[in-house]
């Protein structure tokens, strides 16, 4: 097992990352203050593991809340069920809100509990490669609304992340894939020696290789607990995290939300990034193919959709057409494994990126 | 105008204490960050004073939610309409959301700023005297579910308190009361040198005089400043704050919530915390005649309902009959001034003070 610990002052927490942690009571009981805990999970999730964890955790009083799947269930109206839950139970203030599932459990689980009786105890079990490692650092929690996504929420940080490697042997290989591409955002960001390491394993991890995806995982939590470590509230170096998402965002949006997974729109969004960066003299055109050769032998995408037209990319964008006054934000590479946010975009030359990315 | 700091690291703030501050923008923008507010109020404040504010405000963007009156609706249906109102006007990060009114507008108005995009700024204008002393310290945000008071909120500091005693102007009397009963507790946990001040003018109190409630305003903010200031997320020392709190729910409960006010039940519920703290041995009797003609003079209830029984308040209190195992925690005062959380209670004396309390 590989230990993190994610450093946020009197707020700090660890990171447990290894094989078959759900069946490992210490780990929990440690963590663990009252006796009584609320198991969060969803319908795809709980046939496969939550018996597993109610096994591991028969000493607590163990109430559970099934939510149904899917990003289009994060409602207010939803999560509210938890709280329903939480009260005919009589869960008090020394509960533990247990998150089982996906970065769409986690968020509405960890929003219950920053909220039950002003603030419990939260732990996350992460059964996504993505959520493992996105959402267990960084402390956001919300549900959506109908006119935006994550528009509620809190920053709440949990007492134990515990990314259980043997959870991921369910999950679907398009869904590792586009954890996947986060994995190598890290390394694009913030860690060029990662980068290569990615090079030289990808197909490991994509074998479902456990100690790959083990090392993966941290190095990636580390990344991301570094950038948040030093931006816990948003305020301005965290953008950089958000690599690939503009021009994700706008596919997504573009063609539905579910029809492309975020991991994959990120992917397309970050060779798009990458482009723009090559043309700006930021990297070579070597890395530049690097970075597209790796993402495909992850099975990802690195095209956007040959529907897009560039004025599609830019009203999705936010950008007015006729002027570009420097409130298109992009988060660009300057350098393999170095990334800068910045409003000096030129506008012939992102026309030049969503032409070269452009699926044919 | 006074001005009182609540010190609580990087979340402190000012409260100012004053007349006629509604209209002051100039309190108001040195507070406002962007350029956008949200008012949030109640359909009984706002034909009294928002069109005052929105003059005060007039160089920003102004949207605003009227809420329905009354503990009933702060609901998390009710709740969510503020979202609705932030989104629709587009509001952002840097804006702020104000609340203009009493205990219910501020709770739900500042967990609506505590959820907002994770957290944007929150403007406290209390109209009554209750939140004035109460809900303006503490950062106690949140809703009620079916299930239970309080169950679902934030501990969320708002960025200023402005307490402007103009607006007790149309405060009804017994809702002033009301008020003066939190602020007598003040006294009696913390502070023997406010009650003497408080027998000396209480009658200037009642007739609303704003120099002598300016200074009740900011003593009683202070003394709770003090206590939230060492016990923030409520651990333990804040427990004193509730002072008459638990004989005042068990009251509440058993008449219907809205029958007695709030301060009502917790005046009839500090007279036998103080009556139970007289048979102790805490307090001598002639201070317990000190407190009794002070709440009577401030017109409030000092006797609980003729028809509670031993029975219904142990009940009520959550105490078993047959046994009095500890579970019962009661704040009594250990003298004039000074309060304890104890768990040791003689049932016999219980009931001696159930007995003597009650109306005929």
């Amino acid at each position: 097992m590989q230990l993190l610990q994610v450093e946020l002052a009197d707020r700090s927490y660890p990171i447990c990352i290894g094989d078959d942690l759900i069946s490992n009571a210490g780990l929990l009981k440690k963590t663990i203050q009252g006796r009584q805990v609320c198991i969060v999970t969803n319908s795809v999730v709980a046939p496969l593991y939550l018996e597993a964890l109610k096994k591991t955790l028969s000493d607590y009083q163990i109430d559970q809340v099934i939510l149904p799947d899917g990003e289009k269930y994060k409602t207010l109206d939803v999560w509210s069920k938890i709280f329903d839950t939480l009260l005919s139970a009589r869960h008090n203030r020394s509960t533990t809100v247990i998150a089982l599932g996906g970065g769409v459990v986690g968020d509405m689980a960890g929003f219950a509990a920053a909220s039950y009786q002003r603030g419990v105890d939260f732990i996350q079990i992460p059964t996504t490669l993505l959520s493992m490692v996105d959402s267990s650092v960084g402390g956001k929690t919300g549900v959506n609304h109908p006119m935006g996504k994550n528009m509620i929420g809190a920053f709440y940080q949990p007492k134990l992340v515990m990314a259980d490697i043997s959870l991921l042997k369910t999950l679907p290989a398009r869904e590792l894939s586009a954890g996947l591409a986060e994995i190598i955002k890290y390394g694009l960001i913030s860690d060029s020696d990662f980068f290569v390491w990615l090079e030289n394993n990808i197909d490991q991890l994509m074998q479902g290789n456990v100690e790959a995806l083990t090392y993966a995982v941290k190095r990636s939590c580390e990344n991301k607990a570094f950038v948040v470590g030093k931006d816990e509230r948003e305020s301005g170096l965290r953008a950089i995290l958000n690599l690939g998402h503009t021009f994700g965002h706008a596919i997504e949006t573009a063609q539905g939300y579910g029809n492309w997974l975020h991991g994959e729109a990120v992917a397309a969004g970050m060779v798009m990034a990458a482009d723009l960066s090559w043309r700006r003299g930021a990297i070579s055109e070597t890395d530049l193919q690097r970075i597209i050769q790796l993402l495909i032998r992850a099975k990802l995408p690195v095209k956007s959709p040959a529907n897009m037209t560039d004025e599609e990319f830019l009203s999705l964008m936010g950008v007015d057409k006729k002027v570009m006054d420097g409130r298109l934000r992009l988060v660009l590479l300057q350098a393999m494994g170095k990334a800068e946010v910045t409003s000096d975009i030129n506008l012939e030359q992102l026309r030049q990126t969503f032409a070269a990315c452009r699926a044919a």
